[in-house]
């Protein structure tokens, strides 16, 4: 099986015909969780499918389709569907349409080692609801009942959108996989960030994904006018927020050098802010990631700290409220080692890359199934944006691989 | 005359009644530039004054009252009567009613040197359509026809609003008050900062007005998923903006230490900021103040230089905007010190003081008008705010400096 056998074509016309569903007036895709939007996505994914493939559909909505669904064991491939406001056409849609494209050709090049089912999973990202990757949590069975009471902009409950959808969601706490016969996940999915593209890499096999730990940090001083107020008699948020700002990416950029780590602020927002005046309030965010997490936590209390003494330094009441705090999750080594082994074979350019964001992939791997993941690059960083893009070649490229995989068939245990 | 002549009572009295013109829930005023409430309470104080005043309104609607129309020359006292949204009681209010006080107290203790004439200018704050000291402006000739067409949040127009409290403006060129006749104006307000109050003065005899030149600047760089972009391959508009503050604080402090000078960013508005982004774009908001023109100028320059060397030290972009350049105001010498004598005889713990924001007295010193201006503590530096006051003693004590000023009688040319 080569480069050339497989069918860019056949995937352009897929990725075009999911773009045309959502499509804004940009460019760009709005096709939210568990909407009409992405049920169409589905169904026409679906179409796509011969009579060889049975379909599962699960009480959430995911979808499960194999050519072989007497096989004791299957190595799942696929991806989510559904895009974050204006989204960009590739987020999600490519993992999908390349597993499906990947499994059409193993069964036109050869015989599969392994049974492969393709994966549809539902709600991926939270821009609706604030719940991430609700299709592959609730697959897995690491839902909660109260996860399906968190409601949308129109204070629509989650549960009530699935009902409109046709589902019936039931048993949160039993996978929908039958965890026995899944022998391993494969995910492609576009990098989101700048490290491929920056460095002419078409492939990123992707080693882990970061552990984000988040605060949001109020900081509190005294309103002032701006033209009457000594230098000296100033208790100035913003200042002391900027501050701040700048101490975290120092000890950011620092850790940066003898570790996997990245720190934001994302958010700086005065409350009642003016020219004219000395502003007394500001909230930060503060994300810090890492794969390494007793580093990224040792930096999280480096951090901290440098937030309080700036606080009391400039005598700033200061608070810090935890949002978030999510373990890192390796993925597995044989699964890469097999990746790496076909990109070689094939002659692809690819390195090994830490994931930043979340993926469906990052719960697979965390139940404990052999999960392997590769990026194609973002064309500039760009993501979540109508502006999205790859390259061709890179989505041949990872076809090719994951159709090699197929064939190949997944590590065994033992 | 001495400071128990004063009847503060009656003073409280008069800043109570004009407190129920215009109250907020909360305890603040909201009586807006030329609004029923504005004039409801320039109403008021003309209801306070007896038959020996004789009254004047211009075509903008400030009120010129004074019990001896045909002295050759008069000493102007007043204020305006206007405020900002849900601003406090004694901003401009305390100004009025201190100068009628100090008026009335003068000629019930002796025989007034030079003839006063209490001033009600209107429409002093900039809230409502955005353009500042409409009233003391009109009234020295200073105002455009385009300045009356600023309109507000419903798209009112000034003129408009003027005409609908009964006024006809015209003839913008042309001062309404007889320049030859006008010997001097003495203007009290609330500090609006934290000077007098820190160092426990009671009165801040006005020596100047800072003149403030403002910018605002636009930071740009790039958006970028926060877990997935190294941070040396960031352009990060928040950490370039923070960068700027604490460099545009730091010039400050230092240029603080030798002369008279103020900065402040108040406002810094990321476009599009969240937890998870690297964020491509903020806006921040510059403004310096001295009352050294020069010494202004040459900080601006440093200011402009550093935003500039912090943008291409870490690739933004970036662009400033003029927003306001305004030369400070050096209030008369002689009417300084005239203030200053009184006050020392009077025994009242008093300092010289610049002026951080700008005020009616600015306007008519502007003009060419002997002027001087006494401050009274803003408790804990609170202005424009429900929480704005100031100590009993201190309004005894300007009423009675401005009672002694109009018994003695201003500084005479020559």
């Amino acid at each position: 099986m080569m480069l050339s056998d497989i069918d860019l074509d056949r995937i352009q016309r897929r990725l075009d015909a999911l773009w045309e569903i959502g499509k804004t007036d940009d460019g760009g895709v709005t096709r939210l969780a568990y909407t009409d939007e992405e049920t169409e996505a589905i169904e026409y994914v679906c179409s796509e499918l011969d009579d060889s493939f049975e379909l599962r559909t699960d009480h959430l909505g995911n979808v499960f389709a194999t050519p072989d669904p007497d096989a004791e064991r299957s190595l799942f491939l696929g991806s989510h569907l559904d895009s974050v406001y204006n989204g960009g056409r590739l987020d999600g849609s490519l993992g999908v349409v390349v597993a499906l494209e990947a499994i059409q050709t193993a069964y036109a090049e050869g015989d599969p080692e392994v049974a492969p089912t393709l994966v549809i999973f539902r709600g991926e990202e939270s821009s609706r609801f604030g719940q991430w990757a609700v299709g592959s949590r609730g697959a897995l069975g690491q839902l909660t009942v109260e996860d399906l009471s968190a409601t949308d902009q129109s204070n629509v409950p989650m549960w009530q959108a699935m009902q409109s959808q046709g589902l019936t969601p039931q048993n949160f706490s039993e996978p929908t996989i039958d965890m026995d016969r899944i022998a391993g996940f494969l995910e492609t999915h576009i990098e989101q960030g700048r490290v491929l593209d920056e460095a002419d890499e078409r492939l990123g096999i992707v080693s882990s994904i970061r552990g984000p730990v988040r605060h949001r940090v109020t900081v509190e001083g005294d309103y002032d006018h701006s033209g009457a107020t000594p230098m000296t008699l100033r208790r100035d948020a913003i200042a002391g927020g900027a501050e701040m700002v700048t101490e975290i990416e120092a000890i950011a950029s620092d850790a940066a050098e003898s570790g996997d780590l990245v720190a934001t602020v994302g958010e700086f927002s005065p409350v009642g802010g003016a020219i004219n005046k000395v502003c007394g309030e500001v909230t930060l965010s503060i994300d810090i990631r890492s794969n390494d997490e007793p580093y990224r936590d040792d930096v999280e209390s480096r951090v901290l700290d440098s937030v309080r003494s700036v606080a009391e330094a400039r005598d700033l009441d200061v608070s810090t409220e935890l949002v978030d705090r999510s373990p890192p999750v390796e993925l597995d080594d044989r699964m890469g080692e097999l990746l790496t082994d076909i990109v070689t074979d094939l002659d692809v350019p690819s390195r090994t890359i830490p994931s930043g964001g979340g993926h469906d992939a990052m719960n697979v791997q965390h139940a404990g199934v052999p999960t392997g993941m590769v990026f194609v690059p973002s064309v500039d960083g760009i993501s979540h944006s109508p502006k999205e893009e790859t390259y061709p070649e890179a989505i041949r490229e990872v076809t090719a691989v994951f159709a090699r995989a197929i064939l190949e068939g997944p590590p065994v245990d033992g």
